[in-house]
């Protein structure tokens, strides 16, 4: 196991530096580089850097806030984007080796908007194979014998080692909140529909573009500043509030979600939750459980069906890309996602109406809390990361708020044998920068 | 003006040919290159054809019926593909200089569903700049002075002079059914969602995939095959309903939507429309219009908003990629793309917001018509297709549909000047399959 533990790059906290002139874009990408030139040839969390070219957007950018004229709050800003995200200037290779070498004509919208943002694009970061099941190789920064997690297991790893200070992830089951919570950093799975998804391979129903950052705050302005330029999905009025940071806001009430995965948490993660618990309680949040409230139980119940759904939806919605993929190379396909395909095809369009007419319910069942509580918490994992590369880790927490399409933010306030585990805040539908206001009150009396 | 008209080559009517030997997909397409030989240098259908690969999928069509085993009911089908569809073996040019040469990686999900369907690919056909108002040059095959409307230009040309059965067409304002309606040939704008439209570059949130056809029976059979392929948008169930095209259904009340296109209606095509009302009252069908009927009304009122709602959705759903197309090259983007931008440009989420929940509350207003009606019924445009190549023709009769985001079909049964029109048939979201019933029994009547 690694000894020094990683240290994140937080920017937004920068920001009156670069004003001042104390520090510069440029300066805080030098340090940035320091640690991925440390970490990255152990790590492996980018499929391509392009160093020169964010020494010059960071110059760039300098010369903008030395002018007082950045062209955002993310001006500057070190990212990296989700290998799954098109962009025009690196490549995009989907974790694929069909998709060796491909360049996109066009940038999808998240990365067209990061550049008009002024964002410093260091590279793109590692996914799982289509950002589904099968890791590619990213080592996680607080122990090198264990996953990231996944899907968007480079975008946390990158983040996690202070080589940026953002990263656009997608999820769809657990792609953002599973790999924040074990490389100990921020990530934020918008409401359905927040983040435009355009130019994203990822555009399965329940599918979200998101952010892992090194803050709370930097979390909620990347994806801000992204909405601002390009719009929620279509159809979808995206995220909306404040462009800077929701602040803090004392909850009155939160339910506890334990999930299905409840029997197979780590008593060391268990223990990290209940102290968390009780220090909330402590500053006054009534904390509710599944005994104590009728609609919260029904939630409880549903979530022991939420996997498996999941899992028809996804299949069902894979039925193409994955037939083209199939027909061009099938040796090229994980055997996760050719089983992927053979439940696909063996669904009917009556299988899947049924499914998706299911998740409607749930959801519906689920929105009653709102009227109850102000936000559920839970963990974003059984325990620690699993060691081994060959698994991302179990997504039994982190489906909930993928399949309702809720907002959920992680903060890495949890432990669990001495690694980080996420707290996931769970939120109601649109109501992002609420959730962000608990998160940053929750942060106050954790931190 | 063209003095020959036009002849259509239905597919469906030819399978029992196919099975008996009298007839098979080659020689189908050999009449097929016939008519594309001596009309595609005039017309300007096709961005793209590949004549040799069409005659070996037709051979191999032809094997899979002689030994009878095709592969679906669409087999050997001579079909195009809209050029805003991507494709794995053509190029997909989006009608734009920006995409010259482009070669996508993977087909598009309609596309690689024809493919695995047996249809027989003879090209891709010509759009409008990226599916909008750039017309790119595509003549009218009854009037070569004329356009053929748009975005699906060359879908409606090829199909109408007889080079193809079966083109896809894409369709967020009046892009499939307007040109449809123009070049006399079937047009079927689904529900929405009801085709699977991954890999295009439409995904605005009223767009759809659809088809433009030889007969209605192509129309359905040819969505039909696609989507038991590739399902319908991730989210929705797609198009669901039998096989085979659906039996016809007398329907007891129709009723006729005039829109805020009424006054501005060609005396010759408001004389086919009342000749057409005549005979369907005659046969027994209840006709009801705007004056009969509160809740008709209630929504002719709400149709003299759809054109600008549509144009205020749309212009904001198209921040990107126009955001990207500009930066990359703002000479190569039509005036009217730049305009769009400008209106996109200038708005805020909130009247996104604001557009998109006017758009779902008109959806309900509409939907109370279910109780009293079995469809409406309207033109496709207020007259036959407008000379000159420089606008694709009047869209106000055919936004209702698209903005509802309800299935229309459109039959070439009506004419004004001596040119084609359609009759537009426009029914109840996920009620695909009832309104074709309803369609082959207007046919029926009508024919």
């Amino acid at each position: 196991m690694r000894q020094a533990q990683p240290k994140m790059r937080p920017f937004q906290s920068e920001r009156e530096n670069f004003r001042s002139g104390a520090d510069t874009p440029r300066k805080f990408l030098e340090r940035c580089l320091e640690d991925f030139a440390r970490l990255e040839p152990e790590i492996g969390a980018f499929t391509f850097v392009d160093i020169d070219g964010a020494r010059r957007s960071a110059d760039e950018s300098s010369a903008r806030w030395s002018k007082g004229r950045p062209f955002s709050a993310i001006d500057g800003m070190p990212a990296g984007i989700k290998d799954i995200i098109d962009t025009d200037d690196m490549p995009t290779e989907q974790g694929s080796v069909l998709y060796n070498g491909n360049r996109p004509l066009f940038g999808a919208a998240s990365s067209t908007a990061l550049r008009l943002a002024g964002a410093v694009i260091l590279g793109k970061t590692v996914t799982t194979e289509f950002a589904s099941m099968e890791p590619r190789g990213t080592r996680n920064p607080w122990d090198l014998n264990r996953t990231p997690g996944g899907s968007s297991s480079g975008s946390a790893a990158a983040v996690s080692g202070g080589m940026i200070s953002g990263a656009m992830g997608t999820q769809v089951v657990g792609s953002i909140i599973r790999p924040a919570g074990f490389c100990g950093v921020y990530g934020y799975k918008p409401s359905l529909g927040g983040i435009n998804r355009g130019g994203s391979l990822d555009m399965l129903s329940q599918s979200c573009s998101g952010i892992l950052a090194a803050s709370l705050a930097d979390s909620w302005v990347m994806a801000r500043e992204i909405v601002a330029r390009v719009g929620g999905d279509p159809g979808y009025v995206g995220i909306i509030g404040p462009m800077d940071p929701p602040a803090a806001v004392r909850p009155k009430r939160l339910a506890l979600l334990q999930t299905a995965g409840w029997p197979i948490l780590d008593p060391s993660a268990r223990e990290a939750l209940d102290t968390v618990l009780a220090s909330l309680a402590q500053a006054g949040i009534e904390i509710v459980t599944r005994s104590d409230w009728a609609e919260l139980e029904e939630v409880e119940q549903a979530s022991t069906e939420m996997l498996a759904l999941t899992t028809k939806i996804n299949a069902w919605e894979w039925r193409w890309p994955l037939n083209a993929f199939m027909e061009r190379d099938a040796s090229a396909i994980s055997q996760s996602a050719r089983d992927r395909f053979t439940i696909g095809l063996a669904m009917t369009q009556e299988d899947y109406a049924a499914a998706i007419a299911r998740r409607a319910e749930i959801r519906k069942i689920y929105a009653r809390l709102a009227a109850g509580c102000d936000g559920l918490v839970s963990v974003t994992a059984p325990g620690a990361a699993p060691l081994g590369l060959t698994s991302t880790g179990n997504p039994i927490f982190v489906v909930p708020g993928s399949m309702l399409g809720v907002p959920v933010v992680t903060l890495p306030l949890l432990q669990s044998e001495g690694l980080p585990l996420g707290l996931q805040l769970i939120g109601f539908e649109g109501e992002d920068a609420t959730l962000f206001a608990i998160a940053a009150e929750l942060e106050n009396i954790l931190s």
